[in-house]
């Protein structure tokens, strides 16, 4: 059924079906406004919007997925502000010819992600659009123990950890922009591919790690951007260890046979949704142990220091970086 | 200069440049995501999303048009809720060909909008798109003195009471689709254009009623839509009065021009973002009260009964409306 007949009412009973009911003192779908109950300890809300051909395309991505990368972005906000997401609303814009299995496909990716954490859909708006589907997801989380963390926060001594890998979302960009189709055709394209077209929020180790970081963030716009954000552009400064970057396996065959540095991804590719830390050597071990815990792995990178200004190190050399590569939406 | 050139740094620059700093408690744009303080009272919260060639033309609105109408339209729903605005997100996805006078005007809009009531932009996304813009606007609130306030509610013996003019915004959309610009010609012409592209929400007259109110909406897709929503399809029944809808003397002159009798516009037209409120004989006076004071009309349309079905009264006559002509984004 094409969304033009099953009309805005079909739509959000739709979503109504799709999800169990949302927790006492919560009023979701159905009036002007969505209702919070009131906390004492503040939320942290975050919106991320997703554009088709920008963000994604249908050749490339199934709608669960699409659904469940626009969740899990957002969540992955949540985290890096040692945030507990508790709910959501969806603003859709679809056009009229889509077919109503393709928007129930792509509620169900999101809900696939939010249910497992108990995160309601409280409300959103649907509307019509000319050609292009549009997703904009806000996520509203309470500060778990220690939060909310910011970028702000990191001090000379602090170590730089990153959780799980990196380069390995864009190692699936790159082989889809070269007509490889989801999910590959050997065990290192089906990794990197379900890196890129389903990333998973480290949405449990941002809240094990708040306590234990001064600074944190996600590394969404690649590694050499976030550690821009981590230490405020130069108010304190930093030794990145290159030659300790996680890079898989993966992520570096495919790189290898593009011609391409692996490193350079890690470092401008973007979308990897880890997320990197600035924390006291002194709790440096209790960040480790979570990761363990929750079967992340947890890599120290490097070292803030007071020298004002970022290094780039491999082995004992120092590189630099061409500072426009940085991800960048409007020009990639 | 173009957005492309301008990137995602420069837009929010801009827009962090365009307002005062956010109040104690709360952390703004330039991080992961926004931080709201504690409250133990609640929260409403509102998500519309604008896309164009949908909701606007930019032949027809001016981007400052553009920018108010997200959040007044947004601010209607607060206020339908009986919620004082506190807080909003945008979402804005921008081809790259816009320039950046565009969207700062079209900031300036919603600055412009959520400024006098003290409502800060408190984060949000900027994304690329292909060629059509698209805003999404969140707006957190919190219940005023009696609120929050739902559509559900109304009892029998209920006044059915609407603010301001029903139809004008539809009369502005014709003049509009048959060529006329903005501001018009004639008074007539610009009092039915200015309704239809820069709509003020009923901010302080809903939290003024939120006390006094059974039930409250907010009159978005047409007066027939909306005492569908106030009647819960049928739970409640109401009478009413097609004889005393307010409809403004300009909004009958272009009517008139069109051959159409004005009270369809006022049934079906939609975006007036009035009030209609579901009120006790006994509150009727303090509701009429709060109008006066705010010098927006307060008019009587009905009577809500045990029915069980909405009865349409011209005089004496009863009249059967066609439901499928309620106003729906996907089929206008």
């Amino acid at each position: 059924m094409q969304v033009k007949k099953l009309g805005e009412r079909g739509i959000i009973s739709m979503i109504h079906r799709m999800q169990s009911s949302p927790p006492p003192g919560f009023v979701g779908i159905g009036d002007d406004a969505a209702v919070l109950p009131g906390n004492t300890a503040g939320w942290v809300v975050s919106q991320d919007m997703l554009v088709e051909e920008i963000h994604f395309r249908w050749d490339w991505a199934t709608p669960d997925q699409v659904g469940s990368k626009a969740a899990q972005v957002n969540l992955s906000d949540i985290a890096a502000m040692g945030g507990r997401p508790v709910a959501a609303l969806t603003s859709l814009a679809v056009p009229a010819s889509t077919s109503s299995e393709v928007l129930e496909s792509l509620y169900r990716g999101m809900t696939r992600a939010f249910d497992p954490l108990g995160v309601v859909i409280l409300g959103g708006d649907t509307v019509g659009a000319v050609d292009r589907l549009v997703l904009d997801v806000v996520i509203l989380g309470v500060p778990a123990d220690g939060g909310p963390v910011f970028r702000r926060g990191a001090r000379p001594g602090d170590r730089l950890l990153v959780s799980g890998r990196l380069g390995a979302s864009y190692a699936g960009y790159m082989l889809l922009s070269h007509g490889h189709v989801w999910p590959g055709e050997n065990v290192d394209d089906r990794s990197v591919l379900t890196a890129h077209l389903e990333p998973e929020a480290r949405t449990r180790l941002g809240q094990a790690a708040a306590p234990w970081v001064h600074a944190m963030t996600d590394v969404s716009d690649g590694l050499a951007a976030e550690v821009g954000e981590l230490t405020q552009f130069g108010a304190v400064g930093v030794d990145v260890r290159l030659d300790r970057l996680p890079v898989c396996r993966a992520t570096q065959a495919v790189a290898a046979r593009y011609g391409t540095d692996s490193w350079e991804w890690a470092l401008f590719g973007g979308e990897d949704y880890e997320l990197l830390m600035a924390v006291p050597p002194s709790h440096v071990e209790q960040v480790m142990r979570a990761g363990r815990e929750m079967g992340v792995a947890i890599t120290d990178i490097g070292v803030f220091t007071d020298a004002g200004r970022t290094r780039w190190l491999d082995g004992e050399d120092e590189r630099t970086l061409d500072g426009d590569r940085a991800f960048d939406h409007f020009s990639r």
